[in-house]
């Protein structure tokens, strides 16, 4: 049967009418599919229900909030279909995005994909669902206090957020417009990372810098909390598991104090950041509160009591407490947290809904206020008192564009579940890379043919300029290697005007400014410039100056640096 | 008769006892001037009262705002001081920072310089008034809605208004917090340069980019208003000649539309942003109504009932306005404007306080909210109709961190007028380059020797990636210069183990990512590595492949490129 066919036999299958509000008419979908190209292609995709589709109401799950439908794709939705995804429909929510726990809607709260009597997690809840099911392939989420990483974490899914501003939020309803970020679910990191890909970028986006880091280095620094707070031993133990094994893995890994971290969430939950909610749907809310969920429209309503000293003084007192947390974590790669401190049941979120709700994002609300960029893992699992199993996961945060050094941490990282897809769901696509390269990030390709190899002597030069390793690549057959009088030694690449050899070597990725530094400290007598491939390209790579060429020793016949070694 | 004697001097001459709120003690500031060390040695500095001085009560000209005299420096200041300035004392303003016409003072208005019934502008009045009269040498202003720019013109200054959080607000009282620079105010543009290169930068700032431009391109593309209004004929007169004066000197001028950029100037004065007034000085204000100016009282206490949900919706909307008005100026180099639309009386300002001053205000306000980097200049005057002359002047506006683009086209239009200093005043410093670079912005040079020095065919690709022409410059005596095979016609550098000669060439700087950029597009045979350059050091500079060197015709003896092809 078709992707498509199989995602309408597991809509039933599943009995989860809470999931979508909207799903489109499978002979759309049927076309669209068939017609789709890109790297995308043959995967469904779902669309939480703040975000236009066109042709489908964005209600943001309170139905009257919608005059009609869409007329247009938000250009996060534009791009994925651009990129081969077809869109099934859109996915219930915690009205207005108001919400981490997915039960604040009119439909009915998402139940969570293993365990029906658990939450599902939000406020992305149909979205993350869906994924896990194997209804949609990828999702479309949102994500202010954590609602693109806590679902994730309760549906054993990835979920990737970006750094604020990179996803387009043109055609998103906004829930706090300075700290909203379009996120996707996906239940592997490859096709999360691609779909994160065509998501990001374009107009009205933020711009990428001119050095942004490609990659971890090999042996990354990693910031946890001092102490984890808010958690249940087994969860605790969950956590300290997954950092073990990544320490086991190669990493350094340094405890930094948590409690600024935790005080901005104070600011977002019981401070004047709040306005930001009122700003956003307030007028609509304060004039149809009767059509709201109780909980959402008191919050909303109440956020608009808030005066505008109070919010300019809280938003000064964030810029302390961030700046004062970044210190913290200065020289560290990546922050690495629980998604979340534990999983409520929907019995437990109904006892207390907000004290649930705000314990939920312990670990996830600070990070859109301090301009980090998160990839949720799942990482395991912890067994309930009931007996049931909880999946666990991590969120790895990043500065704002490190984007690919999270990834890459979160890759490490992961360690995903038993899938719980039903039948024809799309399996993983390859890796794309980093996926900001793929988002607009500016990057350039260096050939090395010697000290700076993998494992030789120099690459940490490359390494600490957040170069990332691509592979193995052959110089043209026209090429010398010389053997120079360097220390460390050094191979010297020389053009052949006639004959000359195929040199072995390797290609590294790094952005502009990383390619600029490591020219600007390049001692004589190497230069840079640029070097033919096997396969007719041309790249930046090494060479050397005549005077040390002449002085050189031909080494040619090695093929390359690593054989010539060898042999010695 | 030393400098601070000349000013002690000066003070008593000049009858202006409402320019400085504090004079510190003379015998403290000769001791601090007689042991200065460092570019600004020898100048006095003038801080303008909401700004930190150690052992000076931070009044903002509100007697009973500060409890007693400040602990320590401001960060700028601190910079300063450390740089050689010597702090002269602290002086009179728009009472916190509110207003741009320099009346609005418990202390007196005060008064124009050259004009004494003409306001001096403000809310840094007592600051630029004090420079222009010589009493001090350089004065540290700051500017949210144009205080660190109205004066200047008015004043017949130059001042800087870096791009926002390149200087640090530390020790600054608030505005706007979020809109709030620190400015510098001098006589002379090479003498405002050193000082900001010296205050700029330090802990808490915001990072440069790795890809700043530290050039206009020789011929920069300058957008100027589609239409003035709220001018006089004179006024637009002066503007023009001032433009086609640029223009006859090699520029590329654009008319755009202007009404977004003066639509923002709303959304401060007559919109909800104006709680950031009240979030800076609120609390003190409201307890202390009878203490403060009525004017400036007036605004902060009614900034008061703006709900933080209408601040939330006027920062969405200014973010618009901002999109499409940076839209406009796409692909040109600087905004070139008014620095202010006329000069008003005291008089006429007492007539209409709020309504002069938003309209002093028309070409200054938007900026800072579009976070846009300014440099005011002194361009000529114009004959009022009492007869009496004003100065006029431009602000060259650039993109954030194109501080030193903005200032290399300010250095063409500035005309400085005749100095009504008085005797003693330090003399104009020398040009200390592009100030970003002593800030800490990063930048690296590169040595060229052909085809990429001034007026050969390929120097607009250093020019178009920002980097800025240092000057002449030779290598040791061990390199020998080839004529290649190539198109257009280049040189090859080449090294030589024994022997060789001084090669003339010239120096670039430029960015690390604009140099990346620049060897990433590098076409074989060149390369780039470590030159040596005739006084022993090392820059990056141009080589070539060994294959093509072995074909090319040395022209060692011409001892250069230019001469090589003059002798043709």
């Amino acid at each position: 049967m078709s992707r498509v066919g199989d995602a309408f036999a597991a809509l039933e299958v599943a009995q989860r009418p809470e999931v979508f509000l909207f799903v489109r008419d499978r002979e759309v979908v049927e076309a669209e599919a068939a017609s789709a190209q890109g790297p995308l292609a043959g995967l469904l995709l779902a669309v939480k229900n703040n975000v236009d589709v066109a042709g489908t109401p964005t209600t943001a799950a309170c139905p009257t909030f919608a005059d009609g439908p869409a007329d247009a794709d938000a250009q996060a939705v534009a791009r994925l279909r651009a990129a081969g995804a077809t869109v099934l429909g859109s996915t219930n929510l915690d009205q207005f995005a108001t919400g981490l726990v997915g039960q604040r809607s009119p439909h009915g709260g998402v139940r969570d994909a293993r365990r029906p009597s658990y939450v599902s997690g939000g406020s992305s809840s149909g979205s993350a669902v869906s994924v896990a099911l194997g209804l949609a392939d990828v999702a479309i989420g949102t994500d202010t206090a954590g609602s693109g990483r806590v679902p994730a974490m309760f549906q054993g899914l990835v979920g990737i957020k970006p750094t604020l501003g990179v996803a387009a939020v043109e055609g998103v309803l906004p829930a706090c417009r300075s700290w909203d970020a379009v996120t996707i679910f996906a239940r592997d990191l490859d096709t999360a990372a691609t779909a994160m890909g065509a998501m990001a970028g374009g107009p009205g986006t933020r711009a990428w810098p001119s050095d942004v880091r490609l990659a971890a280095p090999t042996r990354p620094r990693v910031a946890v909390p001092e102490t984890l707070v808010r958690m249940e031993p087994a969860w605790v133990a969950a956590f300290d598991d997954a950092i073990a094994r990544l320490e086991a893995g190669g990493a350094d890994v340094v405890k930094v104090p948590f409690q600024d971290f935790l005080d901005a969430a104070l600011l977002l939950y019981d401070g004047a950041l709040v306005a930001e909610r009122h700003g956003a749907v307030g007028d609509f809310v304060d004039a149809h509160l009767d059509d709201c969920d109780p909980t959402v429209g008191g919050i909303v309503s109440r956020a608009g009591e808030v005066s505008g000293s109070a919010y300019v003084r809280d938003t000064a007192r964030l810029e302390e407490l961030r700046a004062r947390a970044m210190g913290l974590v200065e020289g560290c790669d990546v922050l690495v947290v629980p998604t979340a401190p534990g999983h409520p049941t929907q019995a437990a979120l109904a006892a207390a809904p907000v004290a649930v709700n705000s314990w939920v994002g312990t670990y996830t609300n600070f990070a859109n206020l301090f301009d980090l960029c998160g990839v949720a893992v799942p990482t395991g699992t912890v067994v309930e008192e009931d007996g049931s199993v909880a999946q666990t996961g991590v969120t790895v945060l990043g500065r704002a564009f490190e984007d690919a050094v999270a990834l890459d941490v979160a890759r490490r990282m992961a360690v995903l579940p038993p899938s719980v897809a039903l039948p024809g769901a799309a399996p993983a696509l390859p890796d794309p890379g980093p996926w900001p390269l793929l988002a607009g990030a500016e990057a350039t390709r260096l050939l090395v043919v010697g000290a700076h190899l993998p494992g030789q002597p120099l690459a940490h030069e490359l390494e600490a300029l957040g170069a990332r390793w691509v592979g193995p690549a052959t110089t043209a057959a026209s090429y010398r290697l010389l053997a120079l009088d360097t220390t460390p030694p050094k191979p010297g690449l020389v053009r052949e005007a006639e004959g000359g050899a195929a040199i072995e070597g390797g290609l590294w990725e790094l952005s502009p400014a990383a390619l600029g530094r490591f020219l600007a400290a390049l001692p004589a007598p190497m230069s840079l410039g640029s070097v033919e491939l096997a396969d007719g390209s041309c790249v930046t790579g090494f060479g050397v100056a005549a005077d040390a060429a002449a002085a050189g020793k031909d080494i040619t016949s090695f093929g390359g640096w690593p054989a010539y070694l060898a042999a010695r």
